[in-house]
């Protein structure tokens, strides 16, 4: 099928509740922003063999796209508005491949909200690589920053912790685990939509976790000009992941150095520490207290014993 | 350098001048939208090899990425503000890769306006990736769309047509010149911003060329509803085109069809063919009458003779 046909039948339904998408038939799509509220904007791409892996359906492609673009959506408490595609794929991509794409963009699209507004689709002799704009509104000056932490603030993190990087030591072959659950966590990321919305009022910092817990809290630290100290000990992990652990007590730091969790991680004052845990509550979502923001700007990492523990790796970075 | 110091040098001081870019160090950026005005979004992809050669430079290849995407915010009569970039390059890019891309960037920000608010940076071992969101402004409703032209309407074309296809036969060595004019037309976009922000009250339908002139109107009529009659013998050409018509005169049928212009076609009732000759004299960019639109959806290419002219090549599709 061409393009103009591809376009048509598996992404233009994609598009069909939003009409400034204008049926996926223009040079751009037109968004008239709601009164009263900002927009706001991410980008990220994603490789086959780096952030994927290559053997991974198209279902599980779209679903990790459409899901580290959301996390940062998530992190910034807005909600999904609109969405554009840069597909760039190996010649002769079978027509099957679009639609379990497209399939995979509509589940999130149908849990999230939001719709497909544009994109463009290219082929090369190369690795399959994609790339998705995810748009999101929030009350006007009201959008989530990391740059809010206060000395003396508790820090939360939603969620489980490791459990995407035991996943793909899984499916690399260098961890034996028949775990469904964290395979399925590196496959298949779940952007904290709901929790980010309610986080205004109550955050003073929030980032999703990408690149790392320790690193991304020390994006918090930097950004915000404080330090924090976290007790390792305290890390929310999963039943699964407890039983890797027991097995190996160092993959903990792994843990909380490998990212791909896409939980998020917040800063809120001490007093709303029973806001939080009333919120966890509603959501039906762990929302762990790991530590708190000090003075300085480093991440200091202790356990239950109060000894510092070294962590090496300061998380993933290309290049 | 890492890629959160590429960042910092490299792409952080072309996101100064807009506050909600914060620096270009959060998990996305916000946009407070202006009273009065929709947005429009578009993101092309270009790729190594398909839409730029590997030869050319980091410079050359910041101005195409712009260039194709800024075209498409000219053709919906919008203004432009902000970008985000998603860049997949081969692993070991030299930061002098870097300095040069920001710097052609930088060239179409300081010539087109708006700033650059966010995107990715990845590396594989594949063929250079990118894509870029543009993102314009346009008065509330007022965006230009491919699906008003009307029967009777005049159809105008800005510019020369069929020098970026040139330009590409004689890089590629199937043509032999010596013009420069004609290669830079292929690596360097000129987008017709300016243009596109004049033609609200004028244009009825619009669209700039990149899959080709026959193509790109061949999408405004079947967007409008319509049909269209062009005359070959009236499209407008450099001097260092009609050189080579002069020794190839079949040469105008790839022309046409070739693409890569950007340049914008636009239809307008026929009242207004002095408007258009007036804005052409004040923006000092030739628009030429072209054609009429007709009834019927097929677009009809005749010559001076009125004899029809067969026309093989619908435009570039990819797959």
């Amino acid at each position: 099928m061409n393009e103009f046909g591809l376009i048509s039948k598996y992404f233009a339904p994609l598009a069909q509740n939003f009409e400034g998408a204008l049926g996926l038939k223009d040079d751009a799509a037109i968004i008239s922003p709601k009164s009263g509220y900002d927009l706001v904007i991410t980008k990220d791409a994603i490789v086959e063999n780096v952030h994927f892996l290559k053997s991974d359906s198209a279902f599980d492609i779209a679903i990790k796209l459409m899901g580290v673009n959301l996390s940062d959506i998530a992190a910034m408490g807005a909600t999904p508005l609109a969405y554009l595609i840069a597909l760039t794929l190996p010649d002769n991509t079978a027509d099957a491949w679009f639609a379990e794409f497209a399939n995979g963009i509509k589940s999130m699209i149908d849990e999230f909200g939001g719709a497909l507004i544009g994109g463009d689709t290219t082929s090369h002799n190369g690795p399959l690589t994609l790339s998705l704009t995810a748009i999101g509104q929030v009350p006007s000056g009201k959008a989530l920053k990391r740059s809010g932490a206060m000395v003396g603030d508790i820090i939360f993190v939603s969620g489980t912790i490791g459990d995407s990087y035991l996943g793909l030591q899984i499916l690399q072959g260098t961890l034996q685990s028949e775990s469904q659950h964290l395979t399925e966590r590196y496959r298949r990321p779940n952007p904290c939509i709901r929790l980010g919305a309610k986080l205004h009022g109550i955050a003073t910092a929030c980032i999703d976790i990408s690149d790392g817990l320790v690193a991304d809290l020390g994006h918090i630290c930097s950004n915000s000009n404080v330090g924090a100290t976290i007790n390792i000990d305290s890390i929310p992990v999963s039943d699964d992941a407890k039983a890797i652990i027991a097995a190996h007590p160092d993959m903990i730091n792994n843990m909380i150095t490998g990212g791909d969790d896409y939980e998020l991680l917040f800063t809120c004052p001490a007093p709303y520490e029973k806001a939080v845990s009333t919120l966890a509550k509603k959501l039906g979502l762990p929302l762990t207290k790991i530590g708190v923001v000090t003075s300085g700007n480093n991440v200091k990492v202790t356990n239950n014993n109060d000894t510092e523990i070294v962590i090496n790796n300061g998380g993933y970075q290309h290049f």
